[in-house]
């Protein structure tokens, strides 16, 4: 039928290890011989292009294996491939049985790896380095149980650490991982390797300082490669360089003793265990400065209903530099609802955009404490802002409104007042 | 300071690549053994153990760094480690250090890899191989950037794949793993090697049928031997054998030809990349078996409020079995409120508890798709059941009524009726 749909080729699986014939076939090694033979010569015979699969080949009698491998080639098989189906490969057995194999058959050998132990993209370069000619892989290293190789590690560790020149368009690596991502729904952790959140981020001080007077220090592989950026957080570990700077885009100057103390009390706060953004970093600040606590938004009043007969509708009530501005909104949700209504409200003043709007995973219960990240920009300023409640509504509209508030706060005028 | 507090032990560093030294220090070689001399000298006349540790080790030149570790236990450093600081090491390069490292040091040495490019744990596995004593690890392989080796996937390849008898409770893994994702706030991908949620999870067909007869088949890792355990989850890729299973918990009877047609239809639901649960399950066998779509409860009115003035608030009005109930219910967000709600209306007639609750992350706008993912109990039986809204309450709703439904319905009755 694959032939019928007019494709150019495919790919042949049979089981080659006792285990996988025994218990799961429920047959014997002659069976697979014939079934070799016969399932190669019939896609040769409709023109195909033909790669057979030897499954759980890493666990099966070498001796055999190759007897599979050298019938599927006699019956006109392009290619073959070991198949490390339970990811138990080692280096040692990856060089010894790839050695072997690649020296005897007369096809291109490829490796087909899984990452059960977390040695999927080791086992690939071995294999490559010992004779294979092929690897499969997977972006983000999807696939059964923990997934398989990964083809953006695989790909950038031939690259940078091998000098090997590969026929891919590497600087398409991260947004290829992101749509991969976005389609399966399935995210990545942050310390994901290469395509991860923080894989090029830096915040501890030293690596952060390191990275600001040569990237090279702290940065093996430059994130324009891979299409990814750097992005300098401030966080526990964070250092008296990057918090400076991230406080004079704020228009916030201070001297060393100010600065040290911010830096102190932004490590207390992260030892908590707890995420720093600007508007965080801001409110410390303006303590330590001893500024007057201003801010420019202040929410009077919110309401939200929603239901499964009733559009869901906000009405909102809120000072905006002192005047009471009263707006309503509907949205899809009582979350797009509350800050509809909040966007109307402040726009009509000051043109904030919502950038990203970001809920981690919620689990447990229904009154689980639900975090919101957020960023907004105001014309070339940018900010990130937070809220965590057990209601996502009010959480949405805290960071919501610490963002704007970080954008919309002016110190010179502030010092100048206090100052006069 | 740290022998002020009681420790034991320090862990000093110091950079030894030029890179570090002339851009991150702006110092030169001198200034690092002199700093060396006086580090540790000071810290053992203090009484404490020290590890030294040599940051960007890996890009140092070898003769230099092994002058800084000479230096080092001159002065009584008691190990030294190599730091590969920003993952680069490969397999060959790790063997060639730390052999002829480990072969002139009178110490133990130790390993610290990071994950850059994926090679942290593979090669942490040659570093101990090539003569490195100790290997530093962190647990879910977190830390700068892409973070560091893996202690769960260190410990179980050097276990099962190389025999090694290690002194670490390895049945407390995915707890400790779950508890130190808990409370950093850092998730894991599902397919992380050993303790993501799919490690242990079959879907495919050939895959779940192979685990049913013999769990090697397709398990590399028994799931006790690190604390977990065994799931077979209905997919696009599910076979007979697991639906087959699912649906006569569900008391339900197929015959081959039903079970055919049904297994299609959850492929083509699969294929649309949806993630099928029981509730999912139940609504296909009910449209192949032909029995009429009974909903034991039946969700008429919903009313929720929210707001920065008001206690989130529910009222719901269901039919359950045809009697309408009404009821309100409070709760510390408007969904914890609308769940309460229909809680207490469904638990005076039918006993279920809410096991879990899960909501994907939200990415985007506020009114992106919000995916909630229940897991309920009535007695033995546990189901899993989803919605998926712009609405997160809606969707919490729709999710918690599909699953209250599937474990409601009665098809003794229900076929019984139609038949008599």
């Amino acid at each position: 039928s694959a032939a019928d749909a007019g494709a150019d080729g495919v790919t042949l699986t049979l089981p080659t290890s006792d285990l996988h014939i025994t218990y799961k076939l429920k047959k014997d090694r002659d069976y697979i011989l014939r079934s070799t033979e016969e399932c190669v010569t019939y896609a040769k015979s409709r023109g195909l292009t033909v790669e057979f699969l030897a499954e759980d080949g890493s666990r099966s009698d070498l001796d055999f294996l190759e007897k599979v491998f050298t019938k599927a080639i006699e019956c006109g098989a392009d290619r073959v491939c070991l198949c490390d189906t339970v990811g138990v490969l080692t280096a040692e057995k990856t060089s010894e049985v790839v050695r072997r194999l690649s020296a005897n058959l007369k096809v291109p050998l490829a490796i087909h790896c899984h990452n059960d132990f977390g040695l999927a993209v080791s086992n690939s370069i071995v294999a490559l380095k010992s004779g294979a000619q092929e690897a499969h892989v997977t972006v983000n290293g999807l696939g059964e149980r923990a997934g398989n190789a990964a083809l953006e590690e695989l790909v950038v560790s031939l690259n940078v650490l091998y000098g090997c020149k590969l026929n891919i368009r590497m600087e398409l690596i991260y947004e290829t991982s992101k749509l991969v991502s976005r389609l399966t729904g399935i995210f990545l952790q942050p310390n994901k390797a290469i395509v991860g959140d923080n894989a090029f981020t830096h915040e501890s001080g030293i690596h952060t300082h390191g990275v600001l007077s040569n990237p090279a220090t702290y940065e093996p592989i430059s994130p324009e490669l891979v299409g990814a950026s750097r992005r300098i957080v401030v966080g526990k570990h964070a250092g008296s360089h990057g918090i400076e700077a991230v406080l004079r885009s704020m228009g916030l100057t201070v001297t060393k003793e100010q600065l040290s103390e911010i830096l102190q009390r932004v490590k207390a706060l992260g030892d908590k265990g707890k995420q720093i953004t600007d508007a965080d970093l801001q409110a410390i600040a303006e303590a330590v400065l001893g500024l007057p606590k201003v801010r420019p938004i202040r929410l009077k009043e919110l309401t939200v209903v929603t239901g499964n007969r009733v559009t869901p509708t906000a009405s909102v009530k809120l000072a905006l530099n002192g005047k009471v501005i009263t707006e309503s909104a509907t949205g899809v949700g009582p979350v797009d609802a509350a800050i509809n209504a909040i966007r109307k409200a402040v726009s009509a003043v000051e043109p904030i955009q919502l950038e990203e709007y970001h809920v981690k995973a919620i689990n447990g219960g229904t009154d689980a404490v639900v975090e919101v990240l957020v960023r907004l920009r105001k014309g070339s300023k940018v900010v990130t802002a937070m809220g965590a409640r057990g209601d996502i509504v009010m959480a949405s509209v805290e960071a919501v409104l610490n963002g704007m508030n970080t954008l919309l706060v002016d110190y010179e005028k502030i010092k100048g007042g206090s100052k006069s």
